[in-house]
């Protein structure tokens, strides 16, 4: 361990030093405190976050939260851990089981204080009041700079939750594991009376809006919750052709439906003419609600979870959407941290019958994130993942 | 009983004609058959409903439900039962024990078919494919005529529901169980895991954004179920004085809180500046779901009830107020029929504490029913009733 | 159509004369009225029941019913809709359009009332007051007399439910519908809080006691259901070696951990030293409660379906199982008629990673339901079916 | 407050020095640290455990919990705070605002670690892998010695959570904040789907068996969260008779009823012949049960919260008390941490209506803890507490 650390004296990592620019810079080895740890990366994945910011929108979704350049990126990490403080072993730990050096992890995007109203009143949810977050709002020029995934090594502050990988998986499976934990408390946040379809219940017709990453890690979500009928809808057929192979059992292509009414007619069609049970919307776009709410059946459930950044207004019917709809609309942004141990284990179950590996269509290497960042903002990728290992 | 129908072998209704057209109509007794019943009237409470359709707006809540004029208005009824068929003494009652004349019940506004997707699929609730209710869509031109409560009698079709009143009860609070109902199903389906703050919990701030009868009936559901602190915004000072008489803590007039900045405010201070945890939409006005998505706080219930009738377009901002703040938005039209009897039950019980029967601020003849409806209008009003006894 | 009534003039049906006893006899069929309906048999699920009825244990699970010899056995049924009258062609769909003869349909083992207390008032389930079911509680001597459906036809009386059957699923797997049926609804009943881990959620871990046909179908659910790891306990090699091969991860046989001790701190190896999220009793036997509970985490969640039939007293701690294990427990008999097409449109989307069909191991004619019962009571079989193609 | 300080240089406390035997012992002044704190006792209120404890039955209800004498007893908790640690005064806030010296504070029974598996995943109970409790399991012969509430002075271990009271309350409506804590998370734990009547919902009648101070607490929690009818069981007509003047609809005394038969026919007289919609134990007996679950109705929800220490055996009927009657038990030792600044809420909500103070019914001094002890016992009181301000 201790030789390993000598070769990369410097840690290469990429740096956003202002929107649209992208740089390779070197940063010192960072001590680790009893409370602290270092992680060497194994591979970050991009998220909207990151083609937000680098497009030069700053204001993330949390109130307050305003990206601080210049910033190493990335917050879907998976790493090895190379050092970790004897504190920070037993209280960074999700299942009660210490952490230790050399075993693979999955790390929390999120940096908690763990004592204000949200953190001690609203079950796991990362809603601190003082809340930050890796590969955006901390600058890498405070020292000790590695707050960012996309780097031979992050380090680890206190108030950052990790979770052990299972042996059998994949590195590509287990970098999908923060999406799939926004899934897993979305879903978790809709279920209310299965049996009595008040929330999302097994069987239920779901469809996704944007079956980009995001998309694909609820529809895997769905698939593995019982859903029924899982219907995606996007512009992209490379992202649409890709979801029916992996799990989705109606596309809508807006190629073939390009107007509201021709996508709602279709959505009729698919469901019975009922509207469908749950509509997920993974766009981005505010102003698709509108949509999502008229593709809904009465008393149907609505997670919005991509309109993560401010780009338009929302204009929706208050009476005929949302009162006389019967209409549940369920604001996801974050998840609880237990949610990546646990999708962990969901993917360890499930990977026999659902090829999570293949939602990662590129790879590039740090000195590549540039190219990484044009390649996932394009229709024919999906996962795109900046590690180390190229 | 068979000397009383002699007396009114013209049954008096009170007819709207057209909007903003009243009069006073008589009507023969029906025929009651194996499946129907009818009921001679103690009282119909005013809903914004009426108003509605007195202003000329026939578009109702329900995909499809459009007043059909003439219409004798009225659908939250009591009356005692004056002639009800053998099957219908069965299967319109709620609670298993056969439903007979002379005894005194309220009746659901809704008449459901019982055997679409939603009458077979989703508990209790009225959003039945083949869905018509009483006091609107109905015509009384249409035999047996009594299709609403401003009369002295109605006519009970199949597909209604029926729910005696425990004997302690004044008419006055036996009046109420139709919006009460309304706030039941709506605090259950807002319900979700209290202990984890998911959806409303006892001890939980609630603001009611107008506090006329939907928003008092509301602020009395919130209060039996154990809120914290209740707060009510309001620009009538009648009703505000009122709501702190009878079960709110709080009041915020416009008229000293006159912009939406002022209000969020006074909501901050009151809510140890997170936001409420819960906040229902009482006004029936589309354009403040924006400001009761801003004086919530992060993961809060935003329970819309009263936006019923299409008067503008609804503008909110889906990244801030929904995604980012974890928001939880339930529409809730109509109510559950079941809910009919157990509020009356939560009446029975609580009553020693609180004062139902004063919401129900002025009572009308059915001659005067013009007046009842400009009376409900009027800010110096709570609940308005219309009855034969006066 | 009417050509194969005639051939079958005589309706051929097992007997159940008394308990030990099978014969077959002919039955006249039966007139179809506007209430009720035909179904041509496919094929009849051996269930726990019947076992019992057949060994002479005739109290069943809902309070007051009684077996009433000679009976036709058979309530777990798939058939094709011979002749349906129109009002029932309305009223036994569970999903709002209209049956007709010719479709394939699994049928509701439960006959209910529709208007009494649990009718209204419990969403969905049997716990009518009035309850009647098929294949026990009503003789064939009756007329119409075909009530169970170890026949070539049965008779389907007012108050049952009928769900078509998705083409693509074969018959084997829409006859696993009733037992999937009650998965579905006890795992309903166990949902709570997911994020905060009330009740089952998903990725939990869970274990079945008794791996027979309720087991296994309870093992598909939580499949189906994202679970975690699914644990299997029985004494059957056969049972265990096929429940490996369907979607079972871990099996502890009887043979190899004979004590209770033993199978307790294998599960607590299996589970991290914890104990299992959740615990699914499918034995039968009552006296299995308490190593259920000895096996469960704290705050977990033992959903009891097996003791169906009292055979010996249930022994417990309950300070030690219940108030300090903050145990929940949730018995469940039948489950919501609106089940069973919930869960073949579960199957339909799940048959291409989990072969149901092989859980049907045996399949016996309506001459051979004597040898059936016998094999469905061995070891080496699963679910067992009485069938008039053979 | 110094000056406060010399006065009581020796800190009285009553010592449980073994079963049966009680001391008066004085104890130094504890030093706090940046993580702990001292509170000035206000009142400490007697709980089962401190009686079973004094009769000799040390085990507790948590795994490998024992009583460690010399204890000084006393867990429910009401104090000033005398002195807090910076650190302290920050995470041992359970709404986020830092706590001072000077504040009233009830003190959570329960020191928990933070960071085991049920601390990071079971959303804030108490069912830490470390877990310690005051009053019972940590010996006075331990410094600092004051680790329990029968004192003027007590301890706060880092771990320990306190809840300011609202000024409006006095003492002993605080003090009751512990077993109101108990009720609000077992209330919270059988809520699911109040409108499908899946566990608790408003309106619903509810028998507590057992009308002592854990019963009462349950019952004023069934009023404030909407209760239909609350109906006690119990053997002391004081308890009842005080029951009915705080909250209870209906009483059952053992001295009328003296058998399970007599008792079962006069609740279910109480509920249409149905069974009661919930049951809360708390007896303290666990052969109980059985009776507890003939009295529900089908789909009921039990919770068994009473039965803390084993006395005797439980046995019940698995097919005809569980799974025919399609019950959910649910047992409830500790409550969420959050849950006493949430009662504190509704106390301060609810006192216009409800006499909390009125089940405080006797007081005692330090030195008199041995007096306070037998009346707690005595059937002629509710609840005790021991005060130095006698």
């Amino acid at each position: 361990m201790e030789g390993s650390l000598k070769v990369c004296a410097s840690v290469r990592a990429a740096v956003m030093a202002a929107p649209g620019k992208m740089v390779t810079r070197g940063f010192p080895v960072p001590e680790v405190t009893d409370d602290s740890a270092l992680v060497r990366m194994l591979g970050s994945a991009i998220c909207g976050t990151d083609k937000h910011m680098y497009s030069g929108q700053t204001k993330l979704g949390l109130p307050g939260a305003v990206v601080t350049f210049p910033v190493i990126p990335g917050h879907e990490n998976l790493g090895v851990i190379e050092r970790i403080g004897s504190n920070a072993s037993r209280v960074m730990s999700t299942d009660g089981s210490p952490l230790n050096a050399g075993e693979r992890v999955v790390i929390s995007a999120d940096i908690v204080c763990g004592h204000c109203y949200y953190c001690r009143n609203v079950y796991g949810y990362p809603w601190c009041l003082n809340h930050r977050s890796y590969g955006d709002v901390i600058s890498c020029e405070n020292p000790p700079h590695l707050f960012g995934g996309w780097a031979e090594m992050m380090y680890i502050l206190p108030g950052t939750f990790m979770s052990r990988v299972p042996s059998q998986l994949s590195d590509e499976e287990a970098v999908l594991a923060e999406q799939l934990a926004v899934a897993y408390g979305a879903f978790g946040r809709a279920y209310q009376g299965p049996n009595s379809k008040e929330g999302y219940a097994p069987a239920d017709s779901v469809v996704v809006q944007g079956i980009g990453p995001l998309g694909i890690c609820n529809a895997f979500m769905a698939k593995m919750m019982g859903a029924g009928k899982i219907i995606a809808v996007d512009k992209s057929e490379y992202r649409l052709k890709l979801a029916r192979e992996l799990c989705v059992n109606e596309t809508i292509s807006l190629n073939d439906y390009p107007t509201v009414e021709g996508r709602t007619a279709r959505v009729m069609e698919l469901t019975d003419g009922l509207g469908s049970d749950m509509v997920i919307e993974c766009t981005g776009d505010p102003a698709i609600l509108s949509e999502g709410l008229d593709i809904l059946r009465l008393g149907g459930t609505y997670l919005v979870e991509g309109a993560f950044v401010e780009e338009a207004p929302t204009q929706i019917s208050a009476s005929r959407q949302i009162v006389a709809k019967n209409a549940r609309i369920v604001g996801a942004a974050g998840m609880p941290y237990q949610a990546y141990g646990r999708v962990l284990k969901m993917v360890e179950n499930n990977r026999g019958s659902i090829q999570f590996a293949k939602a990662v269509t590129h790879q590039f290497g740090i000195e590549s994130a540039e190219e990484a960042l044009k390649k996932s903002i394009a229709p024919d990728s999906m996962k795109v993942v900046v590690t180390p290992k190229k």
